[in-house]
């Protein structure tokens, strides 16, 4: 940091916007849940498997969590606390099987970038990325770039822009900048590329604010 | 169906439009996953449970399954089998364990519509539904409003508006409706409401095609 370099401004070097997955504890656990989500899908009905032993194991473990969890409100607590990228989001989170996860870092040129190879369970059409699925990395990667910009808020308006079908099982390029702040009003742009190729295009606004942190 | 009722016009009475979930086999263990993704995010690394022994219990089963999965090839044409809705897509899929699930049925005036309580796991702001997965959800809403309709498509374009947060934890009622075809232009809208009031609304814009299914 240089002496001209305010709190507000973006640090100018590479930086990680995601939480960093650990190799222990709850991210190995949904690790390993992501890639039961994943087998589910592959095996179908379409193996000798007993599946209902499969249901009793998987309830078991999922019965034993929830009794040993903190309740809800406490929960959320410990989920907003601290600053920057959360841990549990549906894109990003370590702690969320939901999420690829994408793997998000903020560039010198104020934009950030990330990228994630999707599996079977985020297909929409054969071989291809649910559309609804290319919006919801496109969603939050936006909201990420307002927060590396350094002023963000909650979506307003998306509109999302399908050039050509976006490839499952190999690795794409997940973008966004922001392009404007107007009072309150902040303007974003992002894109998902495969290959070099555009698949989607995003443009968001966003307005400045925040919904409460539970305290 | 009346004599005049051509196979091409929706049926005119509700119909269930997402698979019916089995209380067996992989729909019953991809609800217990549903179940194990939720405890994870409820436990975090605040419970004194023993994580690297969740961890490799999840493995062995995704393990498990794995070997006796069909190959990726057999496996996608056997997903793309028949006609009408899927069972494996992340938002109704029975056999999916990212879909919360959505359940759509047809009514009678040509919309569709749908319920659904989602849980931790699909978090933006705090205790609210992630912008992203609202979008998700829409999405896929008004492709099957597109199918219900008789002329379904790929998205070309989808412009979402955020009206006010999407709660968590309480039902949600998501529609869709088919507007307008235009040769190959379908235009169709949704929305997402909590106890009465708009949350999210959507626009889409689809193209009639679709890509070759497996086979």
């Amino acid at each position: 940091m240089t002496a001209e370099h305010r709190p507000s401004e973006p640090v100018v070097r590479p930086e990680r916007l995601v939480s960093a997955p650990h190799d222990e504890g709850v991210d190995a656990a949904t690790a390993a849940a992501r890639r039961l989500i994943d087998a589910l899908l592959r095996a179908g009905d379409h193996t000798d498997t007993d599946m209902a032993d499969v249901a009793k194991q998987i309830d078991a473990l999922a019965d034993q969590l929830t009794e040993r969890a903190p309740g809800l409100e406490e929960r959320l607590v410990t989920m907003w606390q601290g600053t920057g990228v959360t841990r549990h989001d549906p894109v990003t989170g370590p702690e969320n099987a939901l999420a690829p996860p994408l793997e998000l870092t903020g560039q010198e040129d104020g934009s950030i970038q990330g990228t994630v190879t999707l599996g079977l369970p985020y297909q929409g059409p054969p071989r291809c990325a649910h559309g609804g699925v290319s919006a919801l990395l496109l969603d939050h990667t936006l909201g990420v770039a307002n927060h590396w910009a350094g002023l963000s808020g909650m979506t307003a308006e998306l509109t999302l822009r399908y050039l050509r079908p976006t490839p499952l099982f190999e690795p794409l390029t997940v973008t966004g900048r922001q392009i404007s702040v107007d009072g309150k009003k902040i303007r974003t742009v992002g894109s998902i590329t495969a290959g070099g190729r555009a698949c989607v295009t995003a443009e968001g606004l966003f307005i400045a604010k925040q919904l409460p942190r539970p305290s």
